[in-house]
């Protein structure tokens, strides 16, 4: 079994990475990182990073052409201010929230079935995607609900003959306990990013800032990104 | 209601685009191409032809990087010759079709999903496939299928927060039918190509020209791309 991970360079998506070698061995496992015009993309040379630590094959592509006419806060081309809110709090005013980016998932799924279907010549692969239950809990992004998961799944198994399966170990855990997982399997996560502004270190205020103290909060930790960033 | 069409300058995507065209008028109507390193590159100048002939704006996308790594005798890079046969023969010896393209139908609808939703940034807007029934009657493309279609459609709708939906207006339907709903809409054939090939005019004797001439014969007619390439 050969295993594709859809990796960001974020803690989410490092820590699939890190079940997935665990699991099958690094040489049986390759990330892959989507440029797609987002307005942090110091998370591509943080997936670099986390692969280069793995020791796996890494693939880039861009689809930044694709949601050039988007006006999602989460691209560069936008010129708004991110609202320094939790999730929670956003859909309250908009279900669809300014960080939501065209389906993202979705594309970001296909291209990889895609990719992995012709990389391994019609072999099984696993995808892993890291969407976890904190993310659908508000339902602020519906390209990270288990039905979505479940009907891509679904797509790309039929689509590619049976050989290409999603794996979203996370789903229906919170961040909390992905960081606790990725702790036991010691995830470099002072090597991830996360944050969506452009600053030198996280800045601690934009939602997913807020999130991810939490998580490592909840297991009496302190992110240990705060301090590798920005010296 | 806005409507993008996956145009791949053939016969039946531009059907498609007469039928959405004939029903929300060509102002709400757009095309879609996506290059993905097909050998019969010629598609795209005849998706161009068509989307000037209909007068509808059209975008085109490039989606060769993904499908690098692919052994599909469709793509250019293939040194294959190409079986002349049909798919219900080629079917009996590898249910993996050479002419499969890895998870192609998904990968371009997740793109025009993309694209759609940043385009018309969250107003409804529906997809334009044209498979029929006769693409998967030996179920040679799997991406093409009922199943897949519908995995598909719900997958788009959940991640686009129920904005963007899938129309396969031939589901169900064959390639004769297709012929015969076009021929009324007075869709002009001559400028569209569906052969495999690379030649100047359609060589006749690959699985998509066998499919081609049956469907006109079936409604008495001969197909007038015939006449029209290779001048």
């Amino acid at each position: 079994m050969k295993a594709v991970i859809l990796s960001s360079g974020g803690l989410d998506s490092t820590t699939c990475l890190a079940v997935a070698v665990d699991k099958l061995g690094k040489e049986n496992v390759s990330t892959v990182s989507i440029f797609y015009g987002q307005r942090h993309a110091r998370e591509l040379s943080c997936a670099r990073a986390v692969a280069e630590f793995y020791d796996v094959n890494h693939y880039e592509f861009d689809a930044a052409e694709i949601m050039k006419n988007s006006s999602s806060a989460l691209l560069n081309s936008s010129t708004k201010t991110l609202e320094h809110s939790s999730y929670a709090e956003q859909i309250k005013n908009n279900p669809r929230v300014e960080t939501y980016v065209p389906f993202r998932n979705g594309l970001m799924l296909s291209m990889a079935a895609s990719f992995a279907d012709g990389l391994y010549n019609g072999a099984e692969v696993e995808i892993y995607i890291g969407v976890h239950q904190d993310d659908t809990a508000v339902n602020a992004y519906p390209d990270c609900s288990e039905n979505f998961i479940k009907a891509m799944r679904e797509a790309i198994e039929i689509g590619t003959y049976g050989k290409i399966k999603i794996v979203a170990p996370f789903l229906g855990k919170t961040k909390a306990d992905v960081v606790k997982i990725g702790t036991s399997l010691e995830v470099p996560y002072e090597l991830t990013w996360s944050c969506y502004e452009r600053g030198e270190k996280p800045c601690g205020k934009c939602a997913t800032c807020i999130d991810r103290a939490k998580a490592f909060a909840a297991n009496g930790l302190i992110d240990p990104a705060l301090k590798s960033f920005g010296k």
